[in-house]
């Protein structure tokens, strides 16, 4: 008896098709439901402090560095000189922190529509933002990020790189609306045209209609458009990504990927734990992995 | 897909060597850590608000009135005259809510080493105490239980209701210790001649060694020892209570129980939702219930 | 990691809308799916062998005396002289079996729909039948029950008890035609002037509607309709039974009701490990508990 | 109601450090314990038919081409002419299947200690074996890997390759005997010299300890030791395997490891679904991922 004794106790379940995976709370930070979305701030067993959007982990403190840096620094990289980015989403800092390690950098607009969650992450997840948010490159509205999309294109404002970092294509209504057609021929409207789009897509093997239904309607708007995948320990498998550019082709890369990659971090001052130019090139050779039709 | 993405959820687990029961949590309303204990108020689905100490289920607003009132009513309904009623635990104050329903009651002592479980009771547990913690009759201290007794055994003051509401014997170390023949024996002193112990003991069909033990100890403290059951729905299981005296018999009563009980709740004022004379003797009927032996 | 190692298992998951139970399963003995319901015969960690009929626990080898007794002895205990029992389900042969205890019972007839489940318990359940279906009191019939009943009413045959012994009326299609004014109407057509029905009736403190919906069928087909629960332990709940007559209401009995009970097991050699006369009269006593209402 | 009924059911639980995954159990097609393991092949839900020993998946028909194609093919793929190969454990068959494919192999031996495990994968697990067991090239034996080993190092007989493909190192006993230096000093003896050996080795990001514990192991053993990583979808992990040699150095063909690999297996006539060039680089490129220290 005693042994189960200690087995009481919170957990998140996070379910899919193929299996739930069962999470271990060992402290309720932060709860609370704001206007779009329930947020909380966990401290989940071996996996540390965690944020979770309508039951959602969004990122973990143990690999929320893989996540941030997959989602970030191929675009960047690929950039001959990325100095105006904008960020979509992304309410936690850590993607604005990692634009920000490039000192090609100028300025580096984020749009969340969650003023609560911008809140949460300044009081909550300060190893994630690590000051970010106060960098003086750093512009941050709590807006809709079409609104600001649309309105940007109006200013005549445009940007090198744009990143969209919003909740899984296959997951709340909040995000939906954003992996539409329409929505990336707006956003290509306020990119320059060396300007590059990336997104973080789902699972193309766990969850290939959603994620197919996102790459096609990206494939309707630009003309090279390349997955790459990296794998998330705490979510439990490889998360797809999306390039989009019409002007910047990674295949055109291969030869000397690797080599440019590394030689653009060094020169622009990035320093990573998991991103690099040879992970640059794994994440683009595993993408495209299917499972067998079961029996 | 769409069905999985709402199962994403916190949960509550509560394991036994039979079944793990699985609690939907709708929402964390507090959550901290004393110096004593894990002390958490939730919203579970379909049970409403709850007190979760260590990790396990104290009571829930579904049914805290058959736990509270299957504790107290049996023992000052057998009483003739309860004047004076300690209660050691109960740090919800619903224990304390029904005690006072019987206007014999001049005063009760209730004693509870937790001061941060009663702060949050008085906070968020209004539903409970209802405002006993406020009325004149009673005296709430925040200390050791057996610290308590064994002063009142020195002053010379005595009880004539005693009502252990601890957590479960086979639980939490911060209990364990009052479960013992030493307990018992101190308890008996600040009882009257005619005084009545009754406490909780877990589960005597599901757990039989954990409920014998304390049994054992307090048959050799007091002279009649009788079971009483309640099912609790939230807890999966049939609660098994302890009453014990020198004096008062409750088979003595067994031909005019009902009667007598029914009869002293009217004359005492006592309105209840569970408990009443047949509910009190299906409770005596219905204890000793044994499982078979596996294969 | 060497405890979770041993951790890794196959479980079985009931849920209800308050809490889901989880069931270690520690051997699969038998499964299939027959022309109506999916069959297993399974080891539960510490419930011992166990069967399942589509995913839900019908019952284990711990509990199954208290729920096969409080299904028959109630019945057959009011009935001055029980001779002829219908049985309706009651697959596993462990009805059959509490029934043939009275030795007033000429003959018991069953009629179970599925013949696989016959084969499986004869085969895997020999702790539940223990011969009965050899009896040669015992007549077994693999059909419809309501066909069965419907031919019987034609043939002029009569029963002193009819026993309903059906999944829950909140579970599987299978079993829910059975629970209409209908069904309970042409029961009534084969039951001898003082026969009596019971049936089991899921749970009328959890789920109160799926109850109330079969209780007030009974009541517009039977004078006397009487409510009594029992605990089963691998349930996790109160079972819910209902007593339904024209001519015996066990509230006649109250005064006498533990001497009349105990006097007509002792006479008939029935032996029991759950019931008797006190554990009647409990049974009747706790039932109508209610929930409060959540927050 | 409804919705919860369908949710009664069977599931297997895999539980880790970091998280539990739940699998749902649609159907149990075989369980038995042999003389070393518990045996189960099951049906999962969208995962299809699974080997479990112990608890634990092996390996499930939707994504068993990715386990077995990365075990096999990059050791087969570096090696000039893989003439002899000798397999330890690999009950399913599906690994002899992958070496079968290369042409240049003469014989493949199988040694797994489980003739049951055998038995099942010829009557149950057609899909992986494919009748690799009734190639001419195949030879089965059911005994210890070791006594095995230690045989063939007295009858002079050498391989090209020796692949282990047992259970997890930090999993069962049965197989952690296997992961010693005095194992991979055995195998060593029974290679040629050009030989190389591979093994699965749980997940270094994960089970860093346990991974390490291995690779040290081999490291101690052979001059050139590699690992190279592949997402196994159902494992919910990129599970690490080993290379091993003492004259065969993935690094130096690093330049032209795409082009050696396709053409190799275009000469030796290997059709694959997951596995070329491409991704044996990626595999090699992804190893090495660390999780952050939490909090």
């Amino acid at each position: 008896m005693e042994d189960l004794q200690s087995l009481a106790r919170l957990e998140l379940r996070q379910p899919t098709e193929y299996f739930e995976s069962i999470y271990v709370v060992e402290k309720v930070i932060y709860q609370a439901r704001s206007q779009y979305q329930e947020i909380m701030v966990v401290e989940l067993r071996n996996l540390g402090k965690t944020l979770i959007l309508d039951g959602w982990i969004q990122s973990t403190l143990i690999d929320e560095h893989i996540y941030h840096e997959a989602l970030v620094h191929p675009a960047l990289s690929l950039h001959p000189e990325p100095r105006r980015v904008l960020i979509l989403g992304g309410g936690e800092g850590a993607t604005l922190r990692e634009v920000l390690k490039h000192n090609t950098v100028e300025e580096a607009v984020m749009v969340d529509i969650d003023p609560v969650v911008i809140e949460v992450a300044k009081k909550y997840l300060a190893e994630w933002h690590q000051g970010a948010f106060e960098d003086p490159r750093s512009r941050v509205y709590t807006m809709d990020g079409f609104e600001y999309v649309r309105r940007t294109i109006d200013s005549g404002e445009r940007f090198d790189v744009v990143i969209m970092d919003l909740t899984d294509p296959f997951g709340p209504e909040i995000a939906s609306k954003l992996y539409t057609v329409e929505a990336f021929s707006l956003i290509k409207q306020v990119l320059n045209q060396q300007g590059i789009l990336v997104l973080q897509a789902g699972c193309s093997t766990l969850f290939p209609k959603a994620y197919e239904a996102v790459e096609n309607s990206v494939r309707r708007v630009f003309r090279y458009v390349t997955e790459y995948v990296a794998w998330i320990p705490s979510f439990g498998y490889m998360n797809s990504f999306i390039l989009a550019s019409d002007s910047i082709n990674p295949e055109d890369y291969v030869e000397r990927l690797v080599e440019t990659v590394d030689s653009r971090l060094r020169e622009r001052g990035v320093k990573t734990r998991f991103f690099n130019g040879k992970r640059m090139l794994a994440m683009l050779l595993f993408s495209g992995v299917r499972l067998a039709k079961p029996g």
